[in-house]
């Protein structure tokens, strides 16, 4: 599947923080640079760039801040391609936390939304254009946005300057027909355009979803070392190059760092596919009730939290 | 995905089996049959029907052999709307290995075989249908066969009795392109005939392949229990029960089974996606150096098992 304009990110820090509250040691975010630079994937999503005021120190790591000291304490000044790039959640960060380009390391913010939110995402993305960002805005749940909804939100944004817009299966949901329809439909919304694709994998489609949105004209990919991300976890991005056979990016360094460092995390936290995550997926619910169960005793009781979600769903 | 041909076969037993030479307890084999009758499943795969001459059950356990007496202990006579099938391999049993099917409580033979076997797999397959069981030939490792042969052999096919023909992804090589390509090509070349489909994991596609082949026309689909299958696994029925939406399927009887006895197994063998599965997937070569590489020490040494298996692809 050679196709020059892919570009590969990787959010291994980023979404897999969301395991552990961010809490890598400099010596793991620094092998995930050096592998990221060695294969040649194009990004890496090295956090959250959140307000200091947000969250406390004393419970998240620094990469739920994406300071610049704290940055440039891995990279240096980053004189390589590997181009990185933090995400801003709508209402957990004001402008003035974020620098001009020119005193950042950061080379790309990435503003993740709801639907809901699509004006105010799209004033902060320009904002950080207007600083010298790249940007892209990542519309999160689209599984559960009403359609005339969703049709406002993609025409806000043909009209804004925001170049990339983002897919993104946050319930780890969609099937590859649903992948196939949204990437058409955004790319249709969106004409001159690039939209990427964030799936997550409860039904074990991560991989395949990452595929069909590539089929269908999506570009901007995102993936993680051995899937490592938020509930059941994203594209493995060690299948993804492995597929895409493309001779700009290499899999040795990426099966090194996964080895030294990923792996052991496994044996800590529980990310990839467990029933619970696949239940929380078919019912196109948010997984934050099934990592609920995954941390506590009754984690491999899956008969029980089915039937737990399903008077759940009755009730809402 | 609602069509009323579907059929789901559970093959936990006998794909499984191959990770622990069939050593399953009763209590194990029942509970799979339990589940599967109550979830509504069309077959359970109960293990390999061989000849008591090419093994030894010192060596293998009961399900490698399918003896009437062994299965008759766990289903009585079966009466449930459960087929039971067993899979033969060419070579490894005869003609007077088998009993009438009014002797036997096995409903269907599923004759395994390669390209260049095709012409005995129809002889033992016709044999088993003029005995009276529902027959199959699951061809496999085509991922690796020249055309014009595979053209020959869905020929021969054609002008056979037997009904249904599977496309077998043994490497786990093959990605949607692929699956849907062999799928459309056999139900093009054998007019009349079912089409089966069984995955393998190493791409952590084998969930996806079965959804793009069930698309395309396959109506015979082969998952087992979390997976549980050689090597990276296979398509696990939960994940593809809960995605097909069928009123005649139930999920709660599959989750029931996986928490209380499959689950416990997957602290004893790897099965399921690893990185050295992924690489013989991706090479398009038999899993077995990978599951010897999983079977020792160096198991997560991901970067010395791809160098070996690429100084191994040039000693070739």
């Amino acid at each position: 599947m050679y196709k020059k304009e892919i570009k590969v990110m990787d959010c291994t820090v980023r979404d897999g923080g969301l395991m552990n509250k961010w809490q890598f040691s400099d010596e793991f975010v620094r092998a995930v640079y050096k592998g990221c630079v060695e294969a040649g994937i194009d990004y890496m999503e090295i956090g959250y760039k959140s307000s200091e005021r947000a969250f406390s120190r004393d419970e998240v790591g620094p990469w739920k801040f994406c300071d610049d000291r704290d940055i440039r304490r891995i990279v240096g000044d980053n004189n390589t391609n590997l181009k990185l790039s933090a995400m801003a959640d709508i209402g957990r960060i004001d402008t003035e936390d974020i620098p001009p380009k020119s005193e950042s390391v950061i080379d790309m913010i990435r503003v993740a939304c709801y639907v809901h939110q699509i004006d105010k995402a799209i004033f902060l993305a320009e904002h950080c254009m207007d600083k010298g960002y790249e940007t892209t805005i990542n519309l999160m749940a689209v599984s559960k946005v009403n359609e005339p909804e969703l049709d406002q939100a993609l025409n806000d944004l043909s009209q804004s300057k925001v170049p990339t817009v983002y897919v993104v299966d946050s319930f780890g949901s969609m099937y590859c027909e649903s992948v196939e329809y949204l990437v058409k439909k955004y790319l249709k919304a969106l004409p001159g355009k690039k939209v990427g694709i964030h799936a997550h994998n409860n039904m074990q489609l991560a991989m395949s979803n990452t595929v069909t949105s590539l089929i269908h004209g999506a570009t901007m990919l995102d993936a993680t070392l051995l899937g490592m991300g938020r509930g059941a976890g994203n594209c493995p991005i060690e299948v993804l190059i492995a597929f895409l056979k493309n001779p700009k990016y290499r899999l040795l360094p990426l099966l090194d760092v996964i080895q030294n460092q990923v792996k052991p995390w496994q044996d800590k936290i529980d990310w990839g596919y467990h029933v619970p995550y696949l239940i929380t997926g078919a019912l196109n619910e948010h997984p934050r009730s099934a990592m609920k169960w995954m941390d506590s005793e009754k984690k491999d009781d899956f008969v029980a939290f089915m039937k737990e979600m399903h008077d759940y769903e009755l009730l809402e």
